[in-house]
């Protein structure tokens, strides 16, 4: 296993991969042949949403990291498009979350639909109070652009997508796999001329996209991309990676080459897609709603942005062969429009222009194992796939490598200890199996036909099918994963009950605060950027207390000491929130209290160049213009004695513990950094 | 007067210049000499804010326009900073607020200081609940490059800013400036070497950036421009305009060629500008303060983006001339910085980074003009200027072409009549006056010494300087302007009542409605968007009752005829809301109304191609997540028999009526718009 299991196309040089790569040596250099040899940190093999939220990590993280896709474009239309809260929220944290929320169309509310088209119930389309986003729909291209301007924005252009590009072979030296030096992935890449590299999409002359290339409907098209390749064209090189990342999708060639699987079976329901800006007299066309008819199927509609509306339409008419595969060849869009209107009779429903089509067949199917030897991963539909309708496909791919990204880059770094990268797979299986049972569920529910009466037990009550939908919110929004223990995530139930809205292993959650020094409110999650550190949290409490002063003090003096965590993970020279940074929210007045004279300095620290950091005390007090955010509250912390919270650099909660359990908050990160360890 | 009374600098072509141009000829062609010449409807002089507003608004409207500026850069530090509210309002309807929210520093509190330098009070910066945003403060450059964005998008690339460009004669035709056809305004310029434009900016090696040169501490450079271009480099065209703004700033060049005058006088108040980190020890530095020394003068401190504080500091030790100036020579950032460290004192202040830094000379003036003809027009510190602590001057400069630039485009159209362009100088002319009044009173409280007792007469009282502080607040927010009566602006009691809380003449205040369709919350300000259209809001009232439902219906059937002001306004074959758009905002449950079934087609227009727009009716209505916006009470509008309110592109109010007053909104727009006019 690791061992690739492609033969080896590369023709003069072999040897030289099979050696592997000098660890020490020069970046960029010739072998004997003419086959160009480098080494990178991070090599990422496709560049969809998994693999580019993977590249913006190392980007903030500062890691050399290069990202290959065999196209030679980016998406420009069409495929994935739903938005969970926690996807905005991971943007936010990324700084591009406003791009997203400024032009995508916002899902507000939905009403759910019975057999003869009533509208049967109106509900908000996102559990009210659950994040300060709601769930939006804006098309995977644009989501794409943000992820590229913002890699392009944090790598000062050092990371580039790098498209045409297609991965050849992958040998690990498993001789390397557990030090910290040496490069032990070994990945030849081929270089596509732009003609070969441009997918065949276009049937039949027709002006429309057609998204049935990317379709589960379609065939592989690695060996064709290869063999229509003219001779001559393109150029072979080598790369030397510590790490390899494969967020190649669903028939992922690097799962290939680790002679991975995925498991699971496909369903007989067919799906077609479209996204038409309709002409209807269907009153909630703007709004998200399921259709469910008497006899011609389901439909789902999804407003866009752009006037756009996606239709989901269940196709009746197609049905998989005895191999359990449909033809792809009888689907179309006059198909599937006909099969819409169908289901939307007696409505009326025509359109002029279509901006992207596509179908698929639904299946659920989670991988055998999520990487090898902890040196090359797979993310997003490289390890579960499920069908697109609940628009969850994007966005737990995305939380995928928005797990994986910082625990590699920290590693790489020598910051933290190998051992952490384990939890990449016990963290994010869990969510995949969870996430194929929704879909399941989900799937089942909507495909089938209604029931007639409450006698008819083959048929879905539409009783049953609306519990499905208001359960799958909060699923669906991607806020109630709850990580398990871990070195990474500490579970001690009496500690928990210091911080009651704050569960340990789920997403640190967001209430405003106020900046102790200007008074400016802040959501609270907004000061947790996505930038490779961890985060102490000093529920300080009411500071103005004496016996609390105390507590605060000795916290800060254990903080400060030359033996803390925190001194021994700042690298000698680098400022002291370098590595992890402390942040403190007080509840005693903001006016009555001075940042200089009633904090600690390790709170607020001071700096030769700049002076003191304005920008690390927050209270929990009324601002003047955006109410009151009463975080103290919410969190569920005492105001008097306070608190202290670990949170990783993907804003999960980590560890909640006493001020003096300072024994505790040390163990935790000697269990998971290397302090006083290596630097980069 | 309009004639230009600088000597003519061209030496080829004068005749052709004096002959001015064929309106019907070619948009650019050569004439018998060497010289270019070319038509365009508008040409601006100056690209700052003043300018680029103009622009902006140009693009937003299609108007073929070029922009030039003498240097050869962009600001990238220093000058204006403060962005009011009323500035921030009209960015977002241009479509960049959100760029300046999130880079910006936010003003939120500011505690008045004392001569001892006690902390005499705290009050917030903004006036709660004034607008949807708060005062903020980001450097000039960033605003300009947001405006730049914004035009390079919206004009298509095809307006740029062309810099290194000097205007060196203007000639006004006055045979034709009040026909709609031809180009009365023939303007020369002159294209500058990339050397001779720039400026010759930093005095003894020192790498801090100096605004002296930009100062009104420093002379006029036009000459030494034009005098030390090197023989042979740089090249005259001439360029025929329908409409020439000048946004060339206090020293405009432009207002010499008309020969007209600011009029007021300059004080003898001396202050000194430095953008620093500091630090230090006192403890509001991260708030705007002031801070007046008993004997070493005043200082205020404005906390700004990327941990910069700009401190305003009054220079006791230089003192004007006997001809009124000072001494540009004496002043340094040393000779700054030890003035503000006397005032702060005993507070401790350093800096290792300075930004940028400058000085400048109070006075107050405001122009006798502000236009010639209505073809030529003055704009921004070209017709009033004053200092610059009060935050006003960036803010009003971009509201005065905020004002303009829509007028001259809709002229220059044919949509608009001519007559209103008179409306710039009557209601600009008005807020200069009220701006350079207020400055006068707030630089005198400043500058002044504080006084020691009830009896000191000559001494400001700290009671005084606070009131004026308070009440400066809101004038600064450029929320309190109201527009005189025009054809523009009717303003006739009775009406006003039927919507109090839109008074006619000021802008329109923003609360959250709930789109019909989808139930998206916008602040209804968001729909008020500047593309040049008109605006007719219709609060329908109660659209369920029957009563309301027929008045309702025969104000749509009016609005439907063919003789409507909405029909005649409409080019042929272009959309209905190409000119003037109608938007609704009904006051019944939003989920007892069907936007099809309850609402007149004009309210929600049907297109062949793309169906009902369902972006135009509107609800005030509670959210699921933004809470209730509350917009009749807000709005003063009775929620049975609702109101019709005109609003101008601009976001102004412009008429209120009851919805049988259909002949009054009539009327309205046959003052004001071309109806069945011509359309270019």
């Amino acid at each position: 296993m690791g061992e690739s299991s492609a033969a080896p196309v590369l023709r003069k040089s072999d040897d030289d991969i099979a050696n592997g790569a000098d660890s020490g040596g020069p970046s960029q250099r010739q072998t004997g042949g003419d086959i160009l040899e480098s080494n990178v940190d991070v090599l990422i093999i496709g560049a969809g949403p998994a693999g580019l939220m993977a590249a913006a990590w190392m980007a903030h993280c500062g890691i050399k990291t290069r990202i290959v896709d065999k196209r030679n474009t980016k998406i420009f239309s069409g495929q994935a498009d739903g938005l969970q809260c926690r996807s905005l929220e991971i943007f936010d944290s990324l700084g591009f979350a406003d791009r997203a929320w400024k032009e995508a169309n916002h899902m507000i509310e939905n009403p759910g639909q019975d057999g003869v088209i009533r509208r049967s119930d109106r509900i908000p389309d996102t559990i009210v109070g659950l994040s300060r986003f709601q769930q939006i729909v804006l098309h995977q291209g644009r989501i794409e652009r943000f992820f590229l301007d913002n890699i392009k924005k944090f790598s000062k252009d050092t990371i580039q997508v790098e498209r045409g590009v297609l991965p050849t072979s992958l040998v690990i030296d498993e001789t390397k796999v557990e030090t910290n030096d040496g490069y032990p992935v070994t990945v030849s890449l081929q270089h596509l001329t732009e003609e070969d590299s441009t997918p065949k999409q276009q049937v039949s002359g027709s002006k429309v996209p057609d998204g049935l290339f990317r379709s589960n409907l379609a065939q592989d098209d690695e060996a064709d991309l290869l063999s229509e390749r003219k001779p001559g064209s393109g150029n072979v090189e080598i790369v030397h990676a510590k790490y390899v990342l494969g967020c190649d999708g669903a028939r992922s060639w690097t799962r290939k080459q680790l002679g991975f699987e995925l498991e699971g079976e496909a369903t007989d329901f067919i799906w077609g897609v479209m996204d038409i800006i309709p002409i209807t007299d269907f009153p909630d066309i703007r709004m998200r709603c399921a259709i469910h008819s008497a006899d011609n199927g389901s439909l789902m509609v999804i407003p866009r942005e752009n006037k756009l509306v996606r239709l989901y339409i269940q196709l009746k008419e197609v049905t998989p062969d005895a191999s359990g595969r449909a033809d792809r060849s009888k689907i179309t869009p006059d198909m599937i429009f006909r099969a819409s209107r169908k289901i939307l009779h007696p409505y009326k429903l025509d359109y002029e222009y279509c901006d992207w089509w596509t179908a698929y067949q639904i299946g659920q199917r989670v991988g055998n194992d999520f990487s090898s030897h902890n040196r090359v991963f797979l993310a997003g539909d490289a390890v579960h796939t499920h069908s697109p309708k609940a628009g969850q496909g994007m966005n737990v791919s995305m939380q995928d490598t928005f797990n994986l990204g910082w625990k590699v880059a920290l590693v790489a770094k020598g910051i933290a200890k190998r051992t952490i990268l384990s939890t990449y797979e016990t963290e994010r299986r869990q969510v995949a199996q969870d996430l194929i049972e929704f879909d399941h569920r989900f799937s089942r529910l909507f495909s089938g036909r209604p029931a007639k009466d409450v006698m008819d037990a083959e048929g879905v009550s539409m009783e049953v099918f609306k519990d499905a939908f208001l359960k799958g919110n909060l699923f669906a929004s991607g806020l109630s994963v709850n990580y398990g223990a871990s070195d990474l995530v500490i579970k001690k139930e009496s500690d928990e009950l210091l911080a009651k809205g704050l569960p340990v292993g789920m997403r640190f959650n967001s209430f405003k605060v106020l900046n102790q020094a200007d008074g400016r409110p802040w959501h609270f999650q907004e000061r947790l950027r996505a930038d490779g550190r961890f985060r102490v949290v000093l529920f300080a409490g009411n500071v103005l207390n004496p016996v609390q002063k105390e507590r605060v003090r000795r916290f800060c003096t254990d903080l400060d000491g030359s033996g803390s965590f925190l001194r021994k993970a700042t690298p000698p020279g680098a400022p002291i929130d370098s590595v992890i940074e402390i942040l403190t929210i007080h509840a005693s007045k903001r006016i009555e209290t001075e940042l200089l004279k009633d904090f600690p300095e390790i709170l607020h620290p001071f700096d030769e160049h700049i002076g003191w950091d304005y920008d690390k005390v927050f209270v929990d007090d009324e601002s003047y213009h955006e109410g009151f955010g009463d975080a103290y509250r919410n969190y569920g912390v005492d105001k008097e004695r306070g608190c202290v919270v670990v949170v990783r650099p993907d804003q999960y909660v980590a560890w909640v513990g006493r001020l003096e359990d300072f024994t505790g908050i040390q163990a935790y990160f000697e269990a998971c950094l290397e302090l006083g360890g290596i630097y980069m």
